[in-house]
């Protein structure tokens, strides 16, 4: 096998994609195509990890009862968050529409096992957080392939991680990095949700490249 | 703006790219194209970020002595890595090579501001994790990007990160999230080293979706 030549015509369509990636919280509730969110796992699976390894876990989250408990997770720290805000804040942030939990066909819950021997410990005796880390690269995976699918991901942080463990009922040693709601976009932007809503701007520290 | 159509032969294309990105350790020497790096983070700063917080902060090292100092500090990392196996693994180990540092024409430290106002914190009161995992994230940006146009990314994470961080001289509440190395790769591969090494195989349970 030889590296496939990634042209200009290629690299310019990447770049789309990173542009038109987005975080989704508007979705259309029709369900996604057979097999396809078993085949985007499929893929996230190539993601870098850490010493090889491969510590993320993809949970479908099916069970009405199950995603009416992450709901009221976030309704709980939503409402927690917005309290923290000053007058001014807290009215734009009681405007935002932080996630797409009732509408989104998927619930995608992705943890990441602590305990996991794959890998034996390589490349994060030092940097233990490398685990975590891998997992959220291969959320991203995911996020990206979908995207090339049509489809959009919103990612859900505003919950009691605790609480959303213990109701999806997994191994102990599974630590919650995502909540992941699925689903084909109501709406297309190419743009962050929270530039367009003047929640927050551009920062121009994010693409310096500093020196040292 | 209205979203492109990825087709198929673009989604293979991507598969390709997800493939074929890998973490390199064996570069060639020569310098990358003006420019380049100045561009792969200008594609970094489209990452997705808790909040739109975007609070990566890449630092190009071109200074010999911290280069030094940050080799150094991989070489004793390694060393009690090392010491920490049995014999069989510690062979194997050994025989490994685990980062281009040497040889890599640029070096890519990539901080988390842990200090920063920018997104007013939404997103990361129950999950401040979710700040580094940010980072990551655009970590990953900058390696698929970077690997469409010919150049490998190896992430280095065998290093003391307060002793890094020292060395470069950053501000106090800059995080160390990654070190990388880039440059062209003197050999290309579609599977990671570590497996080829026969040092780690394939998880199963990484490719599965469970269901709750």
């Amino acid at each position: 096998m030889t590296l496939p030549a990634f042209d200009p015509a290629f690299r310019a369509r990447l770049h789309s994609l990173f542009a038109w990636r987005r975080d989704v919280r508007h979705f259309r509730s029709d369900p996604l195509p057979d097999g396809l969110i078993e085949r985007l796992v499929q893929t996230a699976s190539l993601s870098p990890s850490v010493g090889f390894s491969q510590p993320w876990r993809f949970v479908n989250v099916t069970d009405a009862t199950k995603r009416d408990a992450v709901i009221a997770s976030f309704k709980r720290a939503n409402l927690d968050a917005l309290s923290s805000y000053d007058e001014e804040d807290a009215q734009r942030y009681a405007k935002l529409k932080l996630a797409g939990l009732r509408e989104a066909p998927v619930h995608l819950a992705v943890f990441c096992d602590e305990h996991t021997d794959t890998g034996k410990g390589l490349g994060r005796r030092t940097m233990p957080e490398m685990l975590e880390y891998s997992v959220a690269m291969a959320c991203y995976t995911l996020w990206l392939d979908a995207r090339a699918y049509g489809v959009g991901v919103g990612w859900v942080s505003i919950l009691e991680p605790g609480v959303v463990t213990l109701a999806l009922d997994v191994p102990e040693a599974w630590r919650l990095v995502a909540y992941l709601c699925v689903g084909f976009p109501s709406e297309e932007h190419d743009s962050p949700e929270l530039l367009r809503a003047g929640w927050e701007s551009r920062d121009s520290n994010a693409a310096t490249l500093y020196e040292r």
